[in-house]
């Protein structure tokens, strides 16, 4: 069966979450969750289903580029990608005339990633397997053959990532059994969103100790006074032994940053994230999300990161992310994944599984984010077990949302929106 | 006249520029030079006029993205626009729930930039200004008040950026007289895109050599033998005196960048443009054109560049020019526009004049790119007297096109684009 591909769609699905001030931060005060939903049809009935995140406003861009690409795809069949996958990322990323958009950032890179995503969605569907195992199943030869070298083989060559994967083939039955039983483990974000009363903080903190949660990420970066004052009680709350985080999607300037993170380093952050502009590499300290891998490479070469947040929707899919992996490995620097919004802990799940089991054999230092939103909205949602992320066994990559969410919460014209319209 | 803004209208404008291969590359092998084409009308008639440059497929995302930003423009008066020009471009750059797409780099930057130099263009002409003049005419204050420092303060404060402008006002007169009787000194482009045949580049070398051009750029990096040859071709026909520039618009690594750079010295390159990826700071020893301030800033805090090469449209307008601008004069970088593509001549010759009479008062090792395409589109095309560009003297920004041509080139319902279609 050659999968041919017969038409790709995308659709614009929000999640009205500004209403609660989930997932709310100091630079995004009112997101709406939101996915640009892709579904691949191919002749013989199979689907590949990939989304990339957004925030609401401007998804209908996204949906605009994926469409650009979607001619890139059509008329393909699943075989002749995968037998040449680096040249159809390359296809994608470096087209002569769209590459000018990007390169490789931004608008046309998220939708690279939802369009890809969708891909090995299809390819793990017709192998049968979860992605994780598929590429956990796969030869490192195939691997390396997915990624696009261009422009960080002064860190990291064909020679080397293989040689990598090569010699992490021990031990490596023994890493899947051991998470197919205790799963990987995971920290929470979703008691400190910055809009969330001290209450409300206070509820949530409480409630997710009892239920064995260790490792919490707070939000900060608008008011001084807020910071510490919420900083304190989610300290006073948890206590000294277990693990506090905090994030300031980008909202200092490099000075700034380093003052206002002095007044908060009482409370013994394990990190600070996304401190200022994700661009600026050597005005961090410490830093987080990056959208490719030409960034990661050079965070990792200046010591500008002591963390690899990767993301699924950020960079071009799982063939970018397997570079980044590869370089972390390379530095020695734990990744510990970006995830939240809709359908990033179901996707990214799959590559820091992989990542342990056949990169990284190692889980310390390591923690996979989760965020405890719109699961409901998935076939397949993440199974937390013991604040564990337990691997998926269903064939595909998990981000599959069920026909009744997407059509309920299609911009503008699903129920949900109709109904906030109208009020 | 408060000149409210009352509708923004976006168009798609591609000339078919890849059927001769002008502007052909390394990496851009069939361009069709493009442009999302903005209009804005207000209450009071006057219209402003901007635009992003483009390759061909994909404009239509860019204009879908100026249509997202249209809602934070259209209601709004000029006059409040431009007494928060700093909160009105942090509007546009840092929405909520919009940011995410970027931010400031990528598709939704290119359009912030169409939006933001209609708006420019619209002030220019509100004051019966060429916008190079309103520029030198504005208080430094003002100048500094239109200029968002996010991002870049520890390099460039508000108070420095004023204290360099208050002290560039010495001499200021005796600049602007001598710019508008000798012109911008500039090199061209167009005598040696990579599609051309050694005929053709012989034979537009000799010419531009009789009208008197002294400085041009090749673009090489797709066969090394063909660079070679074209670059030895080139240096026989300019002679050793004149100044040659090579330009590998990101085809290569970095190691394979240094050895095809070696291979070429013995031609004796000015510079080296685009060795590898525009994200890449460390691995660069010399590069060009960055995608906004943030990444400029690091080039020079790095000494990874010789030569600032600015760009109307890549960056946010005018407002995120003047940031660089000044930075580079800081670091006494010289500032060599890039130019071509549809309108970048006309709008950058806008920006450089403001440099040299406003802020760095120095020619020496400068020069603005000129490409001879497409010009016959505007209606105040640049004008060029003996390999100078001679200031604009009508009112605005210089992007206005003539409605013949926008409508002929409209793609894809456009005549050339129908003909193009039916063959």
């Amino acid at each position: 069966m050659l999968h041919r591909i017969i038409n790709l769609t995308v659709r614009d699905v929000r999640f009205p979450t500004s209403l609660d001030q989930h997932g709310s931060d100091a630079m995004h005060t009112d997101p709406d969750y939101s996915a640009a939903y892709v579904v691949i049809n191919t002749d013989g009935g199979l689907k590949g289903f990939g989304l990339t995140f957004t925030l609401g406003k401007g998804t209908e861009i996204v949906l605009c580029a994926v469409e650009a690409l979607s001619g890139l795809v059509v008329g393909k069949t699943l075989h002749e990608i995968v037998s040449d996958f680096r040249g159809f990322y390359r296809l994608l990323t470096s087209d002569s005339q769209m590459r000018w958009l990007g390169p490789e950032k931004g608008v046309i890179h998220l939708a690279t990633a939802a369009v890809l995503n969708a891909v090995w969605d299809l390819w793990a569907r017709a192998e049968s397997k979860p992605l994780w195992k598929l590429l956990v199943d796969m030869d490192p030869k195939q691997v390396v053959s997915c990624i696009d070298f261009r422009y960080i083989t002064d860190v990291l060559t064909e020679e080397e990532a293989l040689d990598m994967l090569v010699k992490a083939q021990e031990g490596k039955q023994q890493r899947e059994d051991q998470m197919l039983r205790e799963g990987y483990p995971a920290y929470t974000t979703s008691c400190a969103w910055i809009g969330y009363s001290d209450q409300q903080l206070r509820q949530l903190c409480t409630d997710s100790l009892k239920s064995g949660w260790t490792k919490f990420k707070v939000k900060v970066g608008a008011d001084l006074e807020d910071d510490i004052r919420r900083c304190r009680l989610i300290r006073q709350i948890i206590g000294p032994n277990n693990t506090l985080m905090i994030d300031a999607n980008q909202r200092w300037d490099v000075a700034e940053a380093i003052s206002w993170v002095s007044s908060l380093a009482e409370f013994k952050p394990l990190w600070i994230e996304e401190p200022t502009s994700p661009d600026d590499i050597l005005g961090h300290a410490a830093i987080s999300k990056c959208h490719n891998r030409v960034m990661f490479k050079q965070f990792l070469q200046a010591s500008a990161l002591q963390f690899v947040q990767i993301d699924s929707c950020r960079l071009g899919s799982v063939n970018e992310n397997l570079a980044v992996l590869l370089m972390a490995h390379k530095f020695q620097v734990p990744v510990c994944p970006h995830a939240g919004g809709v359908g990033l802990c179901e996707l990214v799940q799959h590559l820091i599984l992989f990542d342990y089991i056949s990169v990284s054999a190692d889980l310390s230092s390591r923690m996979c984010e989760y965020v405890d939103h719109l699961h409901e909205h998935f076939i397949s949602p993440v199974v937390i077990r013991d604040t564990h992320y337990m691997p998926p066994k269903e064939p595909g990559y998990s981000c599959e949302m069920l026909e009744s969410s997407v059509q309920r919460h299609q911009y503008p014209e699903g129920d949900v929106w109709k109904l906030h319209t109208n009020k």
